[in-house]
């Protein structure tokens, strides 16, 4: 086979992977394959546009919930357009353009960007291309992290009706007056607070209860909450769709049909591996699609990584972001090879109540075979709660009663995802919890009360 | 001397004194004695009432400054009435009658309630009362936690004009339009900022600059930030007072005049040491008014205890709680004395921006000696800063080089009260924040990511 070059290290996706080559690597001949823009799925129609548009509609949401402070506050619309040029013309697409510009100019000599589609031709060797020209590359190591795409039911991608994903709904040309979400995940539950809070109809459908691998008392309680708020058709599913750029009409199971100005499917995402004809590379995949690894990130293939998306268990640009400093580190230290870090693995779902979860469930706890305690302390029942007039909030853990450990810690309400750190430290660090609210001060009257008396309300065993 | 009633245990205040008596001390005959309401300070004029105030103005500010986010919100006005009655009508006046009918009853059958206002009449012998009756009692041991009361600045005392404290202002019968706020301390800028954000017109006069004990950087930004906000006269002093109950107008040191409709004093609190006649009971005070106590919580007098304001070198309720814990394990455990825990004590200022800080100022940590290493983190420069659109905002850390030790921590912004817990943990866990940043998780792209670029931001000596 002829190559057209050969590089010391190819990597495929300029997300969390393009992150690996710093000044470590200055010495070394490396190639960063692209397809689409830099900055992969976080930066350009993820973690990051999303919360912008989240943080917008949190505010939109409490100015048309004040009553119960005694003020008087009303959300009157969103300037939709000048929110789309805020987040993505002037502070997302230039990152995106700048991280490009960064890895094809003169500060990283050694780096050279291919922008077509990959697939392997044969062991780390890959078919590619730059601008008009296809070409054949080959690597002493390749890493892998091409990331994730929506998946799109068979009723819907049949129908031929128009659809959006988090791919173009931040991009709407304007804000649909009706939107029907297809999925009841968090990508699914985040757009559904933003397009709600922002003034648009929102009809949920979803097969299955909305968040359902949450810990049940916190699903059970999203549930709740969420069909109060929306028009929620839980434990459906599709038959047909129809419809046009206008408008789009889903028949459910049931019968019922619903209509709405766009449609937006959130039904779960499929890592990329499946496109890059990898057993050309001897790169094997799991039943589930994603690129096999092993615990320090090897794939079945002799110099061939993997990260991210398309091989982690977690969907999580914090996870890719870790999984990619430890393979930067293995690249340079075969001989210490670290282990990805997959413990403990907190998520954050930027919806309203916001959630945030870090370890088991009640369930996984008790299954586990834990002795286990458990606490959830309501937000109302704290004096911060108090000054919020907070009803829904709770903070669940679950702890072992007979080592005091903590297991899970699970938050739904205002500033889940920060209060939530503290117990991923504690997690980190393995500390006790029977002296924990005592050792330290808690800030009083601030929401860490809300932590702090979860966990005085754990019932460990003398 | 004749006594009417001796008591194994009297506690002289029913704010964190009140928490003592569990039922550890079911066996012990106690007098409570308290003039004012149950609850002390903290719930009935401080703490828990303001917060309430605050997160109903965070709510109305916000409404008003979210051309920003895209959206068009307005605050259109406080129900003040409504705002009194949830706060205090429906809240706090019955958790204190509340607190004072439990002592009162058949619960607390070993407790006795004094209400009259309580002075030494020699050594642990107190002159009080019960409703129309005056009464001598004496006990084995008394705990004197009486509080503070707000200091009056003389000019506005002898001036003879009306004026507000913290005690008043939230019971206020109507919302003024326009107030002059006399200070520039944490209850100063808590109320100039419920009152601005609820729509009255604020003047701040304050001597020195405002929060002037915070670090100097949050110092600082915060002063530049009120001076944009409020009618700001800093610098000057009162020289004189006119007025009546509608209308205030203070004449400065530089002849300038300003004109409101009410006067909100809030220069400081003085312990209450000083209406007790302490020296009969043998108990000393310092120079500055506090009790003095031993690192044990022991005043002078033997058998006689003082706890929070009174005594404390921090008026704050966190540490009133935490004294009283202290205490109440030392008359329970006279062979095994605790110290009061005043170390790394925390606080918060729900201004806006909120405010929290823990450990020594970059000041203080040179002052003593330390290799510091120190990093200003703007929440403009993580991802979930793009979402709030926050320019004002930073995270402050004092770290040592040598150690790796984190000696402050210092926010100014959103959640800043929140986000500060867990440097507090880090604190009394002597965490070493070298590998810290590293050692967890940090979910993506969640606001506890200010604490963790602040920390890869210090430059340790490897």
């Amino acid at each position: 086979m002829n190559f057209d070059a050969h590089y010391d290290l190819i990597i495929i996706g300029a997300g969390s992977g393009n992150s690996i080559p710093d000044e470590n690597f200055a010495d070394k001949k490396i190639a960063i394959v692209e397809k689409g823009l830099f900055g992969g799925t976080c930066l350009n129609v993820g973690c990051i546009p999303t919360k912008m548009y989240v943080y917008a509609a949190d505010l939109a949401f409490e100015a048309s919930h004040s009553e119960r402070l005694n003020i008087s506050s009303e959300y009157k619309g969103a300037d939709w357009q000048g929110l789309v040029d805020r987040v993505f013309t002037q502070r997302i697409d230039l990152i995106a353009a700048g991280g490009e510009r960064y890895r094809r100019g003169d500060e990283t000599p050694n780096i050279d960007v291919y922008d077509h589609h990959t697939r392997f031709v044969g062991p780390r060797t890959l078919s590619t291309g730059i601008g008009g020209e296809e070409r054949t590359i080959s690597g002493d190591q390749i890493v892998i992290a091409t990331g994730s795409r929506p998946v799109i039911p068979e009723v819907v991608r049949d129908s031929g009706i128009p659809f959006h994903t988090n791919d173009d709904v931040m991009r709407l040309p304007e804000q649909p007056e009706s939107l029907i979400i297809l999925g009841g995940g968090f990508i699914a539950m985040e757009f559904a607070h933003v397009f709600a809070s922002l003034g648009t109809k929102v009809t949920v459908i979803n097969r299955s209860p909305l968040l359902r691998n949450l810990d049940s008392t916190l699903s059970d309680r999203f549930n709740s909450l969420a069909r109060e708020r929306f028009d929620a058709r839980i434990g459906r599913t599709v038959a047909s769709a129809t419809g046009d750029s206008t408008s789009v009409t889903l028949t459910l199971d049931d019968g019922s049909e619903v209509t709405a100005d766009a449609l937006l499917v959130a039904t779960g995402r499929r890592p990329n591996g499946d496109e890059m004809d990898l057993d050309l590379g001897g790169v094997k995949m799991r039943d589930d699609g994603r690129v096999q690894v092993d615990e320090f990130g090897r794939t079945t293939a002799d110099g061939v990584w993997a990260l991210g998306d398309v091989s982690s268990p977690y969907q999580l640009k914090h996870v890719a972001n870790a999984e990619a400093r430890t393979i930067q580190h293995n690249l340079l230290h075969p001989e210490d090879l670290r282990e990805l870090p997959l413990e403990n693995v907190p998520a954050a779902i930027f919806t309203h109540p916001q959630i945030a979860t870090v370890g088991l469930t009640e369930e996984q706890a008790r299954a586990a075979g834990h002795d286990v305690t458990v606490k959830v302390q309501a937000y109302s029942d704290v004096a911060y709660g108090w000054a919020m007039e907070e009803r829904d909030g709770i903070c669940k853990l679950v702890a072992d009663r007979t080592t005091g450990k903590l297991l899970g810690a699970h938050y739904l309400g205002a500033q889940a995802s920060t209060l939530i750190q503290q117990m991923i430290t504690v997690l980190a660090y393995d500390i006790d919890l029977r002296d924990f609210a005592r050792r330290q001060y808690w800030i009083h009257p601030a929401l860490s009360e809300l932590t702090e008396n979860a966990i005085l309300g754990l019932d460990f065993s003398e």
